[in-house]
């Protein structure tokens, strides 16, 4: 198997595992033995348990020695509630360490310096972009800029509507679309919406498996705005924790979140366009159904743009099929 | 080379000559020698000169002889202006003949039978589902209804606006999207709009190439509605003929367009909503940019939809990107 494939069997582990290693990131680690086989496979456990390296050399046992390593992120070298994972990867003999983003914490920084030094042979940025865009996104945003990375999804008609002239809705996208968000809310640390969207939509913000029961994680639930809620409101009941913060600042609602890593925000329209246009957004996931609906309900209203030279710019970065939808994925142009 | 790729190669053929071949197919056809090397390539000249299997022969030569012929339509079994395509195989010695999707006109039908009565091994069926969703959708849309295809296209930002608060809307999409629609504009045989479009943009309605010079091939320009329009209007200019249809009964256009194949409805919102809602669209193609708007201008208005269960249900069939934009094509689900 070549570092290529070996590093997308890493990108799969790691994905697996967001959401539950905060405030650790989510590693995936392969190793390959001599022969370039799949000796063992892992993923960070959540904190105090081991790292992804330490998890797949163990699967490995002896097969490990004169091997390859294959992990998403640069190998710590930092005794925290674990000791350090190049200590490890020393002690088991590999030949070879490939990651594919470096470690940007200084303080755990260094790993591949000292694998080098200790005669190892190492390749970093093996498909960096990937993990960089991919498993590895939000807790490179919160290591760089200390905030949480803010992720709007919306599901839409290819006409760009929320819900029928008549306000109906259920449902615009397609089962599958929906077991991806229940899944992204899965990972998610916090979801936000606003108290319209409760009032509206008694929701209940959990993150639910296809056969409806709650999946084991479970993020906070937010609620943004002035009006006081019901207490009778589904978002309160105890499958998970709630937060409401009286305010209509977005940084305000950001800044409460600080120490969180990965924030969804699922609207409505009027709190996603405040959003927007507080430039608080790094990235929308726009659930799109092949469905023309037409009307007066826009799934985003007011963004703050008066002529097409002001238009909100980003770039798609992923174009996904989820069942008959499609999912379009932006970041920042 | 196999099958699918040869028809792959064959197919790319097909795509060139689209919009130049009326009333005939645009068909496009590959010769491997009997090592499977590409001997000869061809796609059908304008009406009069030879079809695709025979230009392709005319272009192997020798080669050809125990050879295998890879074509996107079955070939023909009838004279016609031209001898039947049969013929010119039988003559040429191919010991194989493969084709995509079968001739559904009676009168030229037959080929594929006549052929494997003649010894030659015959493959029908690769790669159909492409040819027939591709280059011959238009012609085989035609053949089966006896009526145009009929597309809609529009351009739209990801949040279903066709312009922003203020009206402006140059450019929406990029170049690369532009550059498309012209390309399928050259296809075309007619591009229609509404007066509405005409009073409000004064466009030229004609196909160009990047560089702003006209393209070989223009399609009729069709004006829609009651209101006269100016006569200094663009659209009459000389670049192209233009048919102006006082009507607002989207059946009638269609009937008057009935010796078409390939018809290209522009819109805006208003032409565009009253087609949907009368039933005749056999395609849309979305030209999705990643920029936000807002606002109050839509792509689309009315689709004749109230509630959700009422929603106009399609389904993406490709999804293409063009530079930054994402181009979205849908059938009827
Ligand atoms: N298509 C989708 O993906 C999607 C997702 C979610 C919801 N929805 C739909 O959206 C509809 C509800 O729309 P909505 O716009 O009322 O919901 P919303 O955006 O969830 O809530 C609006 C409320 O948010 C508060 N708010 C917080 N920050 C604000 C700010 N900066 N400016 C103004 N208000 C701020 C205000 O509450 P206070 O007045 O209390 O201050 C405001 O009334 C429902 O029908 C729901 O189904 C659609
Ligand atoms: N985003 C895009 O892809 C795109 C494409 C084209 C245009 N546009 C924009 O669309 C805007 C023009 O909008 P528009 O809606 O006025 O243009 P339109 O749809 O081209 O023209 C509207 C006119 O079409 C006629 N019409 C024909 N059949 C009709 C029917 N069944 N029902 C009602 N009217 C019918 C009517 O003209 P009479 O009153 O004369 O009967 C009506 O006023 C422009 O700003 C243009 O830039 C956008």
């Amino acid at each position: 198997m070549n570092l290529d494939a070996a590093m997308a069997a890493a990108l799969e582990q790691a994905e697996k595992v967001k959401g539950t290693t905060y405030p650790n990131p989510p590693v995936g680690a392969v190793i390959l033995d001599a022969h370039g086989e799949i000796a063992g496979v892992g993923a960070t456990e959540p904190p105090g348990g081991p790292h992804a390296e330490v998890l797949a050399l163990r699967r490995a046992g002896e097969r490990a020695a004169g091997g390859t390593a294959v992990v998403t992120l640069e190998p710590c070298n930092h005794v925290g509630r674990t000791p350090p994972c190049v200590d490890a990867l020393l002690a088991a003999g590999v030949a070879n360490v490939a990651f594919a983003v470096a470690d940007p914490n200084p303080v755990a920084a260094g790993g591949a310096a000292r694998l080098a030094a200790s005669g190892v042979h190492v390749t970093p940025g093996v498909c960096a972009d990937a993990v960089a865009g991919g498993p590895l996104r939000e807790w490179l945003h919160k290591q760089r800029t200390g905030m949480p990375h803010v992720t709007w999804k919306f599901a839409t008609s290819v006409d760009g509507r929320s819900a029928a002239a008549d306000g109906s809705s259920q449902w615009i996208t397609s089962e599958a679309a929906r077991a991806d968000v229940h899944r992204r809310r899965a990972a998610a640390d916090a979801i936000v919406v606003g108290t319209g969207t409760v009032f509206v939509d008694d929701p209940a913000l959990t993150a639910r498996r296809p056969d409806g029961t709650l999946a084991a994680q479970q993020p906070l639930r937010v609620v943004v705005g002035m009006r006081e809620i019901s207490p009778d409101a589904t978002v309160l009941n105890d499958d998970s924790r709630t937060m409401v913060i009286r305010t209509r600042d977005p940084r305000e609602v950001i800044q409460a979140l600080s120490d969180r890593t990965d924030v969804l925000v699922e609207g409505g329209p009027t709190l996603a366009g405040a959003f927007l246009r507080a430039g608080v957004i790094d990235r929308i996931l726009a659930y799109v159904a092949p469905i023309l609906l037409g009307g007066p309900i826009s799934a985003v209203d007011d963004v703050g743009v008066l002529s097409i030279a002001q238009a909100q710019r980003w770039r798609f970065d992923r174009t996904i099929p989820l069942g008959p939808d499609v999912l379009l994925s932006m970041i920042p142009a």
